[in-house]
């Protein structure tokens, strides 16, 4: 990332992308998460629909859908500090409530409740055709 | 799949490894699970170590961990319903416990409570190295 | 209970409180929950604070706090179907972040996924001295 | 609790019936729970059939059943350390697979991993009647 100006602060946006390029592991990069909003409260990624996350039925898998949350979860704990710290994900639990077919994914990520040693946060997950909800997940972070 | 006996039953490996290729989506098929032995009540599938898997800090990451985990109840319904039957995740809950450095995973997966409309189910992720509980997960499909 | 008027919807606080006394157990009922807002898309109850639920330490037990999720989201389901069906609790999933200590809890549940075989909700705890967040629950329940 | 003998190591069963009456809320302890076996890997819990923990339809209601599995594994943890030390509920999350009716319930928790600042454990609850599987949790505690 170039920074051009000589604002201290970085672009969220592109502190986000770099965070997505340096931190994940290339399987998860595979995705091709895209940040489009990213706030110290809630960050908003795209998960652009591939014919390579679908599984039988047309429909993106849950294994993606599950990843996408997960990876949310990271940058938006990390967007919130400003920088990532070492953390790790102590449990996820995700509900499937529809499935998303034929469009993109918009996954937002809020901590809900901050801390020194755990962290909460929430994801959803809504198909961008229709906005409609289709997943739900809730997880808790250990930082390191 | 080539079968040369005339045994009506097809061997759960076999059979296994054919929903493996057939069922799931290009991106989780780059996990290359491998089914290690296939039981009515269980099934043992093997996560290669990869880099590609790798987080940060050189562990098997999450994403990679809570897929195989789904991936895994899938073929255990299967193998105990004897063939595959439409059916989708409602729920996946997963406790990360231990790391996973530097080798395979082991993913036993349980039917614990089959039902016509819900099956309940359990994963347990062990490192194939020191054999080591390293996550467990607890999981509803809904039978379609 | 008794209605006075001739309106021939009741009046959805006091029916929130008819099922809070006829369908739940005695021990339950011992919560003394109460409803404080009912409408099609949440509900809100409060739990009044009391030393018998109490652990050591002084705070609102666990127990008493997973107790009134569960019962808020059959009183949210019932309230947006505007009757009672019969029901069960397929998954609760509460995560603890904050203890309540000296005063009521208010407990929101709410509808994210009504659907005629399985119903999707979520569940925040706040302490109604200072309104923060304590608990999170999301659950799933099958309709019979 | 009195003890007669001179072993310095306190019988387990007196000491988790100790711990039961001690550290629980007032409307905990009226669930009755009593300690039928308590080792230092796992506790059996016995919750006695009664007619004030039943929902509409005469089944034991889901509240006792996850409060049970919640308060078990507070003695599963203190069986392994041999003390009870403060301790909090990070998250629980339980699913209900099958109702229990007319009989009591046994609850068996386990610690499936313990830590120093975090424990693992899991809860399976089974009908006293015919031993069916009725309920499995899981959960994570933080060691104070």
């Amino acid at each position: 990332m170039t920074m051009t100006t000589n604002d201290p602060r970085p672009d969220p946006i592109a502190q986000a992308r770099d965070w997505l390029s340096d931190l994940f592991a290339p399987w998860v990069q595979a995705l091709r998460l895209a940040p489009v909003a990213v706030g110290p409260d809630a960050v908003v990624l795209r998960l652009p629909f591939d014919e390579s996350l679908c599984r039988v039925g047309g429909t993106l898998c849950g294994q993606a859908l599950m990843s996408a949350a997960d990876t949310a979860m990271v940058i938006a704990i990390s967007a919130q500090l400003g920088e990532f710290r070492p953390m790790t994900t102590v449990s996820l639990t995700t509900s499937f409530m529809r499935p998303i077919a034929q469009g993109d994914a918009l996954i937002t990520a809020r901590v809900i409740k901050p801390g020194r040693t755990l962290t909460f946060g929430e994801i959803e997950i809504a198909s961008a055709s229709d906005g409609k909800l289709a997943v739900h997940a809730t997880t808790t972070y250990a930082m390191l």
